[in-house]
């Protein structure tokens, strides 16, 4: 079961009345110092805060009615969950959201603001995917997955649609595309938009390093997993093995997969600071971390890189900021 | 002289090649404990930092070809000065401007980074309009005031039409507007445009607290200065007296003044961050905060607030954030 291009025209449909179409930025001191036209696409300023809520709003939004009643499940790192309880709210059904205990404050608070019942765990010696099945079997939820489901990655890739949309109606088109990856639904879903629209354009996943559990699945072919316990100040990508979806889809279209270390995100942060005015979270700004640190050749190239959420703590901030001295 | 809805319009059509259209953001937490629908117009995203740019650019835009060529001279404590270095290098002409030598470093580096020559003064004890004026006569460069002139106020203006064209776009009539004022140039222009278009409509300059020159000029009928030495943590709104032409629009179209305090300035940057996702300077933050500190009552009111520009440093940016605890 794959994504096509008809399936996000389909989700930008159903999702035009509740995601914001976000700006597509650019800073002229940045693509003097790149030597390369750098266009950042701000989810950062998505509701609720990522461009989760495109996937979770399009998969409930399919849901048929009577067992999209009985409400939904879902587990998240953060993001996904704020976006799968936002997206319920708006169908007024009752959502559970399965989360680490260590997740951040800001997002364990969003997701009980929204009116969802949170259900915490611990991210080292429970597995999230067994209690979300025991709390959809129990209770007869709908389980929303974070990026392994054709109705998510379609939904996503509208960030790709509106990408290529937007740099069309300046006459432009990307060379090169770069969004964060975890489970890998964002990066495959914007991979299938821009692709389909531009087909020369080389899109690639951004991982933590040493958590590049897609850099190494491409590489053997089959997926891989990381690590256990491996850890990176991108608490939204700490996914154990890419997505079976994503991957299909990825092996296919990616140019391949880069990674990112926690000072280069921290620096890319900085910069989302100082020259785009974004507050950019750590996983969020691994697609700008890889261009501005040189993993991939921009020079002449027009750059998209998808700046993908807004949801980090004071403390982690301050660390971005305490590199601009 | 005065500024009129045309004078807007044709400004808005010299901007549209060099301007971002910024987005008006809103944000369903905000939304709920305001009891209101606040929309906050994001012009912290405007190319190089503020909206400062739209004003320098549709004077510069006007000057003879014969004076522009001999360049510009600007005195300014920070985001006017990017704005008219970058207009005057649009028209590959010389800047001189004028700056305190206390601004925040990213000012004065981004100013020089943009190609113009930078002269610092004293704040406490030196007249900046002496030395602009000394320099424009013995250079022949043509001065670009920060506000007290129509062209520039007209520029500005540009931020209230596309508030209120965005939101006819979604429906909706404004009912209150409310952009920071030192000299009140923006805020000036955004009620010729938001008055012309929405009559009804309060609009507000929002003053720093010791500062409320515009709020004892409308008192007293007349202009009046701060006292000297007042210190803000609005390095932005730091002017002594209300502009000539901008008080001459205001007395008639201002609903009032409001002032705010430096720690209300900065919980509104903090909410900025953690709601927005936005860097706001604490100028710019001013009129967010007059909402938020309860200032006007909004309650079940279409309200706008301008964030009118990012240019902060990290030591100030911290403050903001240590107030989330």
């Amino acid at each position: 079961m794959s994504v096509t291009i008809d399936d996000i025209r389909a989700a930008a449909a159903r999702l035009a009345p509740v995601v914001r179409r976000t700006p597509l930025l650019t800073d002229d001191f940045v693509n003097e110092q790149l030597g390369a036209r750098l266009y950042l696409k701000a989810e950062c300023l998505q509701r609720f805060g990522s461009f989760k809520l495109r996937g979770a709003y399009n998969t409930v939004a399919q849901l048929e009615p009577d067992a999209r009643k009985r409400g939904v499940v879902a587990f998240s790192s953060g993001n996904h969950a704020a976006a799968t309880a936002a997206a319920a709210r708006m169908f007024g059904v009752p959502a559970v959201i399965v989360m680490p205990a260590d997740a951040p404050a800001a997002k364990l608070a969003q997701t009980r603001a929204l009116g969802a019942e949170v259900v915490t765990y611990d991210r080292a010696t429970e597995d999230r995917e067994a209690i979300g099945a025991a709390l959809a079997a129990e209770r007869g939820l709908a389980m929303v997955k974070p990026f392994d489901d054709a109705r998510v990655i379609a939904g996503q890739g509208t960030v790709g649609l509106e990408i290529v949309e937007d740099l069309a109606a300046l006459g432009v088109t990307p060379d090169i595309v770069l969004a964060c990856a975890s489970g890998g639904g964002l990066a495959a879903g914007v991979a299938v938009a821009v692709k389909a629209q531009a087909p020369d354009a080389k899109v690639y996943p951004v991982e933590p390093v040493g958590h590049d559990d897609l850099a190494r699945s491409l590489a053997a072919g089959a997926r891989v997993a990381n690590a256990p316990g491996v850890r990176s100040i991108a608490d939204a990508l700490l996914v154990a093995t890419p997505g079976e979806i994503p991957f299909e889809i990825g092996r296919r279209l990616w140019a391949g997969a880069l990674s990112v270390s926690d000072d280069e995100i921290l620096d890319a942060m900085a910069l989302g600071f100082q020259r785009f005015r974004l507050v950019i979270e750590p996983g969020g700004a691994a697609a700008l971390a890889a261009v501005l640190s040189g993993k991939v050749d921009v020079k002449g190239k027009t750059v998209v890189v998808v700046a993908s959420g807004g949801g980090v703590d004071t403390a982690t901030f301050s660390r971005a900021l305490a590199r601009l001295g």
